[in-house]
């Protein structure tokens, strides 16, 4: 009798390679089949903006993990494989490349399809020059169309947006930043923060809020114009477009979990446990495609980070082969950028998502270094904390490794830290590195007040 | 009657000025006073390497709060003022200044008396060009020495001692920097890490670990040559010096409060508690003077770091103007600094100060970025863990973004995350700002890989 298990893991990207790159760690024997839809092993989609400016010089330099690699680790890695079906009954997926059809049991099955990006319902959107950012083909599309001088027009200023409004306005393209929601980055950071980028990057690039994408023009099936509709005033907008990138979000790509029965969450995504396992036994998914917990508010939400990906992929690489692994209990959303030569950072969801917390919030906005010490950069800080109990509900920078410093609050909400506490803490103070009071401490100071201030 | 308290504050360093500053943020009406020996009112002490190099253009730079700003805080500081008693059952401070005595009654009493540098019991020590650095008026002597071309040698290779190194090789002086310890920075990082910084620093200084200064050379009263001798080989050697500084360590400078009975610990600072109260009723005592519980031994150490003294001086000036505040059970010992380009970090003690502890240690070496993006540069972070319940004693980093990733196991330490969780962190990823996992997620990882191997 084979006693060998068989693991089929659906998906190559961030969180598909690193199950199988845990799964076997967690098991030197056990088989493991990834079938891949698309042509390239493992990469770092969340390079793509870079490798399109030129930053990372090629394209090729963002593929983490190639088909040697997998090979090395005696992991059977099948590009341009599509999976169409997987019976549960029998433990059989099967799958297509090119032509001949792949029959492969399995003992545990691991779905990583990802996210689709989500396209504006407009008419004649499928011309030439028209892009999303989601994989290297993609990516080598919008790089034919870079063009110094010329315009490129930019749907979304979440995060993906702003990097490639960074990323094309260095190659010296004029930039149209387009936002449906009042401010940018508004599933990041708050408007008030994200004002503090606004009013510097539109003296580089235009940014019109409140707008809606209603209609592209095209010339011998090229993008010409954008036509763009202001949501408050209803006025319509002709934007010269020579490039148009969507960057409007995505929705998790589920149809395969859906057809043998996994529960699909109000999201849209895969309902998961902390395991990683879906309703079906022996059918694990993350990444994209998945719901999770946020760890503050316990509410399900999307997994759109390949951060979470990565940590889903262990996860359920190591429980596939027989081992234990689980999640935080919830997902912090610990997540950063930088562009137009800001950082910015923040753990847990915006004020606008957080529901019928009462929240507490302060600002402190000063230098990374003590004031007699030159070179010191501006650092703002924002802190959400529950009135309740001081615990802490999310933070947000903008300026000087907002990044590390984000993540000291996201230790905090994980060790269960609360403001009185935390404002407390010794941050590490150097006059060439911090000041005494490091902006950390100080914006803590803040809310700490004005939880005093209403106790009194 | 007058209800109006009195708050006499001895010292107006880091914590004796922190201290003024929190009790009249406390109070509005008592009077406060503070008897400053020096000339100078609350000034940066850490800012002085960086003052004496230029980096920081003038030496006035360094003071934060000058007499005006006290005055307009209707504090009355007194400088070049010496306490020469104090009548506990009178409650009355005795000072000098120049040659008239003042009285001062008190209700409160905050001794900020600091800490005098260790000078090593060597004969003829003291000749021109010998310096300590603890004060404006040092610097500004050791200015005056400075000269291109010319030999420093520097005693201790501590922070301090490295600090100045480093400032005084940029002014392009020949440096040798002695230590008694095996080690640099015996204090602060494990040798396996301080090693890091001494392959590279050797390139351009002579550093002599097991050295012991044995004696001086002087010429017309001014310096010409130091002695040392190795410790493990009994060989003395001559070098020449134009300038030598000592920067060997403090002790408490405890006089006052011993004369009054406050209890002194055996480390030889003054005992005080989550209050800063010393042993005797209405005398808070604060900063290098003093002795407080480590947070994770819960043993008492010397307060050295100015980043502490002002936090104790927080509390003591809530508390002494009629507030309620308290210090954490103990301190982290959060430090940092940068020199020779290498930024260091850590918090808790290094290794063999941990006593009985059953320590599991691991250290990541790696890039701040992730392969693909360039620029990246090197962090090493090695990670203390009590083997008994995996938590964290101690982190120490070497290289970029050092303070604020030591920040965020601060913050662990702070909140009794155990490695197991704090591998789970998620911390802030994207191409140009940190890899997927961070250094502090990988560090974490390899500790806890030694926890599974051991309890399998």
């Amino acid at each position: 009798m084979n006693t060998e298990k068989n693991i089929v893991i659906i998906g190559c990207g961030a969180s598909g390679g690193t199950a199988a790159q845990f799964a076997r760690k967690t098991d030197r024997k056990t088989s493991i089949t990834i079938f891949e839809k698309n042509g390239y092993s493992q990469y770092s989609k969340c390079g793509l903006p870079y490798a399109i400016s030129g930053i990372i010089p090629q394209l090729d330099n963002l593929i983490e993990f190639n088909e040697e690699w997998f090979k090395k680790q005696n992991i059977n890695l099948l590009l341009n494989t599509i999976v169409e079906k997987i019976d549960i009954k029998n433990r059989i997926v099967t799958a297509k490349k090119a032509n001949t059809a792949i029959e492969k049991s399995y003992d545990s099955i691991i779905i990583c399809t990802g996210a689709k990006p989500f396209i504006p319902p407009v008419k004649n959107i499928n011309v030439e020059g028209v892009y999303v950012l989601r994989s290297i083909d993609d990516a080598k599309k919008i790089k034919s169309f870079i063009k110094k001088g010329k315009n490129a027009v930019i749907i979304g200023a979440g995060l993906i947006g702003l990097e490639m409004a960074d990323n094309l306005y260095k190659m010296g393209m004029k930039i149209t930043l387009i936002e449906a929601f009042p401010e940018i980055l508004p599933n990041t950071i708050d408007k008030d923060m994200s004002e503090i980028i606004y009013r510097d990057i539109t003296k580089k690039i235009t940014v019109l809020t409140n707008h809606l994408l209603t209609n592209v023009e095209s010339i011998n099936g090229k993008i010409s114009k954008t036509i763009m509709k202001n949501k408050i005033t209803g006025n319509e907008e002709k934007i010269p477009a020579d490039l148009m990138i969507i960057a409007a979000g995505t929705k998790p790509e589920v149809l395969l979990a859906e057809e043998i029965g996994c529960k699909i969450g109000n999201t849209g995504g895969i309902i998961v446990d902390e395991k990683c396992q879906t309703s079906i036994p022996n059918v694990y998914a993350v990444g994209d495609c998945t719901e999770y917990k946020d760890f503050v508010l316990g509410k399900p939400m999307l997994v759109g980070l390949g951060s979470i990906a990565v940590r889903q992929g262990i996860t359920a690489g190591v429980n596939a082969a027989g081992g234990n692994h689980k999640l935080l209990k919830g997902f912090l959303q610990t997540s950063t950028s930088e562009f137009f030569d800001w950082e910015i950072a923040s753990v847990g969801l915006p004020s606008k998502y957080l529901g019928d917390k009462n929240i507490l919030s302060g600002k402190f906005n000063g230098s990374s270094l003590p004031e007699y010490f030159p070179g010191g950069k501006p650092i703002t800080i924002k802190l959400l904390v529950d009135e309740k109990d001081g615990l802490i509900l999310g933070a947000q920078a903008v300026g000087d490794k907002a990044a590390q410093r984000i993540n000291t609050f996201a230790a905090a909400i994980l060790g269960g830290i609360n403001v009185e506490t935390m404002r407390k803490l010794e941050t590490a103070y150097a006059p060439p590195i911090a000041p005494t009071l490091d902006a950390v401490t100080l914006v803590c100071d803040i809310v700490s007040m004005k939880i005093e201030r209403k106790n009194r």
